[in-house]
C-alpha cells in the first residue's frame, strides 16, 4: 500500500531546516558546488575519511591531531590560515589516498552540523558524481528522506535543488511525496537534465566560482553523474565509504 | 546600462525574507490560494478597501469599528468566530462593492506584516488575476523589487513560485536578476504556463483546498490571468486600488 511507503521532502535552504522532522529520517546533505562532491571525489579516490568541522581552527587543529590534511574554503576561496581549499579535482589519488581530509566549508558542513542538532538518524552527502551511490542507499534503507540543499548563506541555490531532482526523478517510486519543493525539483531536473553544464552559466553560484576564481572544470565535475560513485555515510564524527 | 536598472529578487518562504533588503523596495506580497486573489477581486468588484489584520478578534472587533465584513481563515477554513472566508468568489459585486473588507489569513497577511517590520518601502499585493495591473505598476515604479511568497506556514508553495516566475517573465528586460530563485520561478512558469489550471492537482495546496474543502472553482480563478486585474497597494494600513 503506498501509504506504508517512507516519505522523501526536499528542503530548499538550511533555513527552512526546522520545518521536517529528522528523527527517524536519512538526511542527504546537498552542497553540488563544491563540499558534497569534493567529499565524494576524496573517499573514492581512497582518502582514509573526510572529518567536516565548522571552523578553521578547528580544522587546523585536527588535522594536526590525526595526521591530515586541513582543507576548506569561506566564500568561495581557500580559507585563510589553509593550504587547501574545496577544489575536488585537488584530491586525486596521489595525493588523497589513505590519508584523512579536515575540511571547513561556507555552507555543506553548517548543514551537516544543524543535522546532527536536529537529531537526524542516519546523514550522507550526495552530489552528481556520487548519484547511484545516493539513490541505491535510500531505497536500501527504506526510510523517511529529506533531502537537505546547503544553498549559499541561507539562500536558495538552483544546483542542490537539481541534484534533488535526480534523485526524487530515479526513487520516487519508492516513497511517498507530497512536497512542492520536490515537485518543483524534479520538474526542474526534468527540463535540464540533457545539458547541466550548458545550464550553469545561468547559476548564480556559477558566476561566484568561475567568473572569480576560474574554476570552470570543478563545475564540470560536480555536474557529472556518477564519477566518483562512491557513499559518504557520517559515523561517530567521520563521513567515511558506506 | 544594465548595471542601472534595479534589482529583481524571489523570495521563496517568509522563513527567508530577513536575507533581502527591502528598504527602498516594493515588495509584492503573493499568496495565490487565496489570499492575494481574494484580494484583488474584492477591489476589482468595488470594495472600498481591504484591511489585512493579523488575528481574529482584530478583525472582529475593526469590521465593528469600520461598519465592514469580517473575514479569514484559518488551515484553510473560514476561521471559528467569523461569517465570511477567503474563498474570492465570495466577494461578488452585490456584496463587496462599497464595503470594507476586513481580513486575516495563515500566511498572506502575516508575510505582509513582516514586509512591514523589516521595513519595505512600498508593498502591493499580487496574485494570476491581477498579473498586469502588478507588471505594469513594477515597470513604472522602476525601483528594487521583492516578490515575496506566502507559502504555507514557512513551507514553500510552487504556485505561488509560478506567479513571481509569471511576472518575471514579463518584466525582466527592465530589472538585475541574479537569483536562482528568479531563475527557477521563470523556468517553472515557462514550463506549466500552457495550463496552469491542468497542473494544479500536483501541487500540495490544491490538495489541502479541493480534497478537503471542495474549492475547485476558487483554484480556477485564482489561477486565471487578469481577471480581476486591479492594483492592491498598501497605504497606512489599507489596500485600496492604486
Amino acid at each position: 500500500m503506498s501509504s506504508q511507503k517512507p516519505t522523501l521532502f526536499t528542503c530548499l535552504s538550511p533555513a527552512l531546516l526546522h520545518l521536517y522532522d529528522l528523527k527517524g529520517a536519512v538526511v542527504v546533505i546537498i552542497d553540488v558546488f563544491r563540499a558534497t562532491s569534493t567529499i565524494a571525489y576524496a573517499l573514492n579516490n581512497g582518502a582514509k575519511c573526510v572529518i567536516p568541522v565548522d571552523s578553521v581552527p578547528k580544522a587546523v587543529a585536527l588535522s594536526k591531531n590525526v595526521n591530515g590534511i586541513a582543507a576548506g574554503e569561506r566564500d568561495g576561496k581557500i580559507a585563510e590560515g589553509l593550504e587547501h581549499g574545496n577544489s575536488p579535482l585537488e584530491y586525486h589519488p596521489e595525493f588523497i589516498k589513505d590519508r584523512t581530509l579536515v575540511l571547513t566549508t561556507t555552507n555543506g558542513t553548517r548543514l551537516l552540523q544543524m543535522a546532527l542538532d536536529n537529531q537526524a538518524e542516519t546523514i550522507i552527502t550526495g552530489s552528481f558524481p556520487n548519484l547511484g551511490a545516493v539513490c541505491d542507499f535510500l531505497i536500501k534503507e527504506n526510510k523517511n528522506v529529506v533531502l537537505g540543499c546547503a544553498g549559499w548563506k541561507d539562500r536558495y541555490n538552483l544546483e542542490d535543488t537539481l541534484f534533488a531532482g535526480a534523485v526524487i526523478n530515479r526513487i520516487k517510486e519508492y516513497f511517498t511525496i507530497h512536497c512542492d519543493s520536490s515537485l518543483t525539483a524534479e520538474n526542474m531536473y526534468l527540463q535540464q537534465q540533457d545539458d547541466l553544464i550548458g545550464f550553469a552559466p545561468k547559476l548564480t553560484h556559477y558566476h561566484r566560482l568561475v567568473e572569480r576564481f576560474g574554476l570552470i572544470e570543478d563545475i564540470r565535475f560536480c555536474l557529472t553523474e556518477n564519477a566518483a560513485n562512491v557513499l559518504p555515510l557520517y559515523k561517530e564524527g567521520l563521513l567515511i565509504r558506506g
